[in-house]
């Protein structure tokens, strides 16, 4: 069994036969945390996923007026469909390897993820913002949000890891202001957040 | 603290903490299952992990001599240290996206991350070969390996998914032709690959 299709719908199938019902998630959430598990093999994403309720309808959205799709690491960026996402005329953007990204972040002792975010900001409002990797980038994007200095149309909240990953996320799902799909805990990862962008287009493809 | 260095020190106190000895690991591979478990908050990883005798040696001696690196995804190459190991005149090398990679795929209904296989061939001999992601390119190369068509110094194999992922990682960890490192069952991805590569480099770094 080598087709890539066939492999998929077969991973599908034996996730779908191992949760079984009643599931946490049903419909396009259901179908978002099976791609995730799909992507990390791990059954603990049913207890971790959090959707704000507009969540799937603003990305959606946000992809069919063409809007910029952020992410936190060049490793989101890659695991995009982006030939599907330039379809819609969407823009994938992320400052990372920006050289001022790396000066403002070795001036101010930061992240570079963190600095990335303020380059960002005249692409935010409106815009998919995913994060998969860094806290700090997280962090920063909620401090301009609180402040109302921009609003995207859905961030993306999975950063991975051990030092101020819980808080961030915590704070993403305890506001209303900005739709979210997120993974609570220590969990989180680039694939992931790929693969809610890669699940997202595919509902548009099926639309 | 937004320090990167102080976030990295930090985590990987929590995760020694967290794990009390005798841990299953210790010396240098204590070093990369720690890394893989900060980049994947999963320590599962803890029973997962397994090392060939001389993998860690022989990816050291393969970046020192300044092997290519040859991963199965963008997204894995994009999670390398690329800067540290062109220091050591290492090529990093993908082929996923390469034209005739696709029309090869496309025309014999096989993966793409398989005929990857076939195009990279001319670099295999002492290359590592990282998968994080296709167990179609793990099968590939053991294929090739089997016959005696190619011998990498070193493979990290930690395809992830419920299809041929378990049978193509219990192939490769049963041969002892050739060094690895990989995570056995369903688990592994590309963010685990790139930290085995950049626990590598850090060795180097403190050589």
């Amino acid at each position: 069994m080598n087709s890539p299709d066939e492999i998929q719908r077969r991973s599908f199938e034996i996730i779908d036969a191992e949760v079984s019902e009643p599931r946490p998630f049903s419909g396009r959430k259901w179908q978002i945390v099976r791609r995730m598990i799909h992507t990390s093999a791990d059954f603990d994403l049913l207890s971790k996923v959090r959707f704000h309720e507009k969540a799937i309808d603003a990305g959606i959205e946000a992809i069919k007026r063409g809007s910029s799709v952020i992410t936190d690491t060049k490793m989101l960026l890659s695991g995009i469909n982006k030939q599907r996402l330039k379809k819609y005329g969407c823009k994938i953007r992320c400052f990372i390897s920006k050289k001022q990204v790396k000066e403002l972040a070795k001036r101010k002792g930061i992240t570079r993820a963190w600095a990335s975010v303020d380059f960002a900001l005249p692409y935010i409002n409106g815009s998919i913002y995913a994060i998969g990797n860094s806290p700090t980038a997280l962090i920063r994007l909620m401090d301009l949000i609180e402040k109302d200095i921009c609003q995207p149309a859905l961030i993306i909240g999975m950063p991975v890891g051990f030092v101020n990953v819980e808080e961030a996320k915590q704070r993403l799902i305890s506001q209303k202001k900005v739709p979210y799909i997120a993974v609570v805990g220590r969990k989180g990862g680039s694939a992931l957040a790929a693969a809610v962008i890669n699940q997202l287009l595919e509902f548009l493809e099926s639309e």
